[in-house]
C-alpha cells in the first residue's frame, strides 16, 4: 500500500479521536512517568554523593539531611537546621519530582538541579563548605575517584561533575503510580467519591490555575497573598531577590503537590502544619474563597491521592576516607 | 538402632575431631554468622524507628545520625553532634556487630542493645527528648500503631516496645563474609602474605588478648594506657562511672575491630585519625611495643581484611505524622 499524505492525516486524526474517546476531558494534571536511567553508574555515584555528609564542613550534613528520602524528600521542619545549628530562612522543598519544576529553590535562582546542587554545599548557613574543599575530599577517596572515572570516562573530579552526578540521581526521584495517576490512566475505581469531589473542587475553585502539570505545581512563580496579604515568618522576599523587580516581591515558585501528605509543614515559611490549614489559607488568600469544612476535607482527601511510589533503592554504602582525606571540622 | 550414652559420646568425639582436623589451630577470632531473623515485622519496625528523627526533640536526629549505616555504623567524627550542636563527650562506637559485645556504651552502662537504645533518646546532649514524648509521637502516627500491633500482637506503644524493636533491628546488623572470615573458613587465598604476617604479629604481640571473639573485641573492659598513660581529650572516666570503683578508672570496653577500616577516627576520644596511628599508640601504651613501619603496615593490612558485608536493605519509607502528632522543636 502506498502511503499518501491523506492516509497519514486520516491515521493521525483517528489516533487523536481514539485518545479523545478514551479520555473525554483533558486533565490539567498529567501522570508521573517512571524514571528512565541512561547512565546507571552516574546515578549510583550521585546517590552516594547525595548521602555523603563529607560534602559539609562538619562532616555531618548531607543532601539527605534536609531532603530526606525516607520522609517525602523533606525534613518535615518549618525551616532546616544548618551548620552549627543555624536556623534556615526558608522551608526545605521536596526533592521528589523536582525535575519537573521550571527552576530550583523557592525563588527559582537556580535554573536546574545541577545548578541547585552546588548551592547548599557552599552556603555558610547550610553545609558551610566550599566547592574546592568538597573536591579535595572526594579526590582523596580512591573509590570515589574510580567511580568518577567510570561514570564520566575520564579521571577528573570537579564541582561540575559532582553536581552533575547529584542532579542525575535527583532526576530519578520521581513518584509514579499514585492513586490519582491510576485514576488519570483510566482506573475509575482508584478514587472514591469524596476524593473525586475534592478534585472537582480543586479544579473549579481555581487551585489548578497554578497547581498543574505532572508535578501539580512547579510550572510558574506566583504571588503568595493575591487576595489578602500573607504575613510570613520567613524573611525571604521571593523572586524579586533574583530579578531585582519590585513587582516580583513575594512571588515564589508554586510548590509541587505530589506527595503533599508527606511534605508537611507547608508554605515557604513552613507555618501551615496541616493540609487542612494549608487549603484554608490558600483558598482565602489566593482565591478569595472560604471553603466549608466539608469542602476542605474533600480537597484534602484528593490531595492525599497524590502520594506516589516512594524512592525504592538500597541504602548506599559510602567509600571510606583515606589517610589523605581532610578532616571534618564540626566545631570550628 | 538403640542410641546409648556411649554412642552419643563417640559421635560427639568424632564431630570434634572432624572440626579439629578441618581447623588445625584454634583461632582466637571466629567468623561472623549471618543474622537469623525470627520476627521480620519487628525488625522492619525497628529499622524505621532507627531512621526516624521524630524520636528527637528537634525532629532532626535519628539513631542513624551518629551510627550511620552508610558509614560503617558510625559518624566518622571524633565526637558526635547532639541537639543544638552540642559536642558529645565521647566517640560514637559502631552499631555493626554490637550484638556481640558483653555490654553497651564505652563504659558498659547498658547491659544490652535494648537498654542502650533508650539512652540517646532521653540524653539532653544527644536527642534531647523524653521517653514519654517519643511514645506520644509514635502513638499519634496510625501506621506506626498498626505496625506495633502487627509486630507485638497487641496495641500498646511504650518505650519498652520501642527499644525492643530498635534492638531487634540492631541484632541484624552483622557483617559476615569479610576476607578474614573467608580465610578462617578455609579459603587460604583470601589473604595475601602481608595480611597473614600482620595477623601473626597481631596474635604474637598480644593484641589478641583483648581483641578476640567474633567481633575482634567487645568481650572485656580494659584500661586505656596499661604500660604508659593515655592522655585523653575526652572527659570520660570509663567503667568507674558505672561501678564506682577507683580501680576501674579509664577502663573502657574493648572496641570491635570488625570493619575498622570504616570506623575512623579511633579510641574513645576519637583522637587517632588513622589506623597506622591507632596501631602505633596501642602497641606502645598497651603492650610496650614499638612496631616498625613494616610491622605497623602489616597489622593495618590485616585489619583491613576485617571489613565485612555492609548492611544491605532498602532505605525505609517512614509513615507520615498525623495532625495530632506533636511538633518537633528544633530551636527551643
Amino acid at each position: 500500500m502506498k502511503i499518501t499524505p491523506l492516509a497519514i492525516a486520516i491515521t493521525a486524526l483517528t489516533g487523536s479521536l481514539n485518545a479523545w474517546a478514551a479520555k473525554p476531558a483533558a486533565e490539567p494534571i498529567s501522570p508521573i512517568q517512571p524514571a528512565v536511567i541512561t547512565n546507571p553508574k552516574l546515578v549510583e555515584l550521585g546517590k552516594k554523593l547525595y548521602f555523603d555528609p563529607r560534602l559539609s564542613k562538619s562532616g555531618a550534613i548531607s543532601c539527605n539531611s534536609c531532603h530526606n528520602l525516607s520522609m517525602g524528600g523533606t525534613d518535615n521542619l518549618k525551616t532546616s537546621i544548618g551548620h552549627n545549628w543555624q536556623k534556615g530562612p526558608i522551608n526545605s522543598p521536596t526533592v521528589l519530582n523536582s525535575r519537573f519544576a521550571l527552576a530550583q529553590f523557592w525563588d527559582g535562582r537556580a535554573k536546574d538541579l545541577k545548578e541547585q546542587a552546588g548551592g547548599p554545599i557552599a552556603n555558610p548557613g547550610e553545609m558551610a563548605f566550599t566547592h574546592e574543599l568538597a573536591v579535595d575530599v572526594l579526590k582523596s577517596i580512591p573509590q570515589y575517584v574510580a567511580e568518577f572515572k567510570s561514570a564520566f570516562g575520564t579521571d577528573a573530579v570537579d564541582i561540575g561533575r559532582i553536581t552533575t552526578a547529584i542532579a542525575a540521581f535527583e532526576e530519578t526521584l520521581v513518584t509514579p503510580d499514585s492513586r490519582f495517576d491510576k485514576w488519570l490512566k483510566g482506573d475509575k475505581k482508584a478514587l472514591n467519591e469524596k476524593e473525586l469531589a475534592g478534585y472537582a473542587l480543586f479544579k473549579n475553585s481555581g487551585c489548578v490555575a497554578c497547581h498543574n502539570g505532572p508535578a501539580v505545581g512547579g510550572t510558574s512563580f506566583q504571588k503568595m497573598g493575591v487576595v489578602e496579604p500573607y504575613k510570613a515568618t520567613s524573611p525571604a522576599e521571593g523572586r524579586s531577590a533574583v530579578t531585582g523587580k519590585d513587582a516580583d516581591r513575594f512571588n515564589f515558585k508554586v510548590p509541587t503537590l505530589r506527595n503533599v501528605e508527606l511534605t508537611y509543614p507547608y508554605f515557604h515559611d513552613g507555618e501551615a502544619a496541616t493540609l487542612e490549614k494549608a487549603v484554608d489559607v490558600m483558598g482565602r488568600l489566593q482565591l478569595g474563597k472560604q471553603f466549608t469544612t466539608d469542602e476542605n476535607a474533600s480537597i484534602v482527601a484528593f490531595l492525599k491521592t497524590l502520594t506516589g511510589k516512594q524512592p525504592n533503592f538500597k541504602l548506599p554504602t559510602l567509600p571510606p576516607s583515606s589517610n589523605a582525606t581532610p578532616q571534618p571540622k564540626p566545631f570550628e
